[in-house]
């Protein structure tokens, strides 16, 4: 039997701002930071011990991951940190404000660049400091590699990819792993172990700082999930 | 050009306490996470970006690095922690106040347990809990590959085999990496890059909290090194 526990990352700067986050490396809040460490205490009350751990290359993921962590008295346990489950990345929306894009695309076109599950949002161009390639952390990937702007299906396929390349593969040599994400990424996660359909995806909103507990077989047949 | 930075974590709550530390697991003091804020703030300042950060299995060292990484805007820097960075074992000591100690003891005995380059420290019983084979965290480690007690040649001998089969490789596929350790786990890997005797590097007091910044050529021969 296999134990994978999701947890979204709390509370950031942005979202108390209002803004498009995608990539943007933006910090965990207090209240994100006790989210967190809340999570971290769940955990270890069920009894649950991660023997690995995976986050993307944000912080507000990797500081999550790092105060559940320090509160399950686990720091010690290895980390994978890859960008694949970062979350979806908005394109040249980063940064707007939610209310005035709505003001100045319409709140349909909004919904649909949020809530569609192919749609894409405005690109970026290659030259803008906002595009991956131009960040540091991503200086080894093939420009081709990374995105000017993601559709949800997009981050779904990375995700997948990552699922199958680097999570999967080190599950079969442990009980228990934890994957600290984002909204789109875990959505992802959540997705391919449930096999839920585009439809499904688009309505499952997975709440922030809450332990997703999926149990499986040693065959990766989900056999139960709930939250902590 | 390569770069190895190494860093000593700071104060931890055992210092303050006066006690024999070696694998226990005891927390940064608030003035323990403020050198380390300081030490990731000189690094960045110096204009140096590690693409590898190295830590042991203890809190103390790996909270280090990862306020460390905060301050240098890199927490998302791949990180391998490895248990041969671990603190030297001080084996039947570990807990004890170091006063008491030699109170007991004698000081001169105490001072060579702790001054000597192959004096061991008396030895766990296999049963003891503090012997690292009754630490889920090493549970995957054969008992007879984890210690009782450790003389610093012990510490330097584990060390030693670390950098050439761990942290090595990682380097030549990079320009930078950090290291963040303990007194005696970085003795052993100064030992090694400026080839010192047994003598002098027990004379070898590693300030905590100060990067020690190593210049390398390709072929890992170092041709200078400076504290921040």
């Amino acid at each position: 039997m296999k134990t994978v526990i999701l947890l979204r990352h709390g509370e950031s700067e942005w979202n108390l701002e209002n803004r498009f986050t995608g990539w943007t490396d933006v910090k965990l809040t207090e209240k994100g930071r006790q989210e967190a460490a809340h999570a971290g205490r769940l955990i270890a009350q069920a009894g649950l011990t991660p023997e690995y751990y995976f986050t993307s290359y944000l912080r507000r993921a990797i500081h999550t991951l790092q105060i559940a962590a320090a509160q399950m008295e686990r720091d010690w346990v290895p980390v994978v940190k890859d960008w694949h489950l970062n979350e979806r990345h908005y394109g040249a929306l980063q940064g707007l404000n939610k209310a005035d894009t709505a003001e100045k695309y319409g709140a349909e076109q909004v919904r649909l660049w949020r809530r569609s599950f192919d749609c894409l949002p405005p690109l970026l161009t290659p030259d803008d400091p906002r595009f991956p390639g131009n960040d540091p952390r991503y200086a080894a990937l093939a420009s081709t590699e990374l995105p000017l702007a993601e559709s949800l299906q997009d981050t779904i396929a990375r995700v997948r990819c990552c699922w199958e390349e680097v999570i999967e593969p080190r599950l079969h040599n442990c009980g228990c792993i934890l994957i600290a994400a984002h909204g789109n990424s875990l959505r992802g996660l959540a997705m391919k172990l449930l096999n839920m359909t585009a439809s499904e995806v688009i309505d499952l909103e997975i709440p922030t700082g809450a332990p997703w507990v999926f149990t499986l077989t040693d065959r990766m047949e989900v056999t139960a999930n709930r939250y902590l």
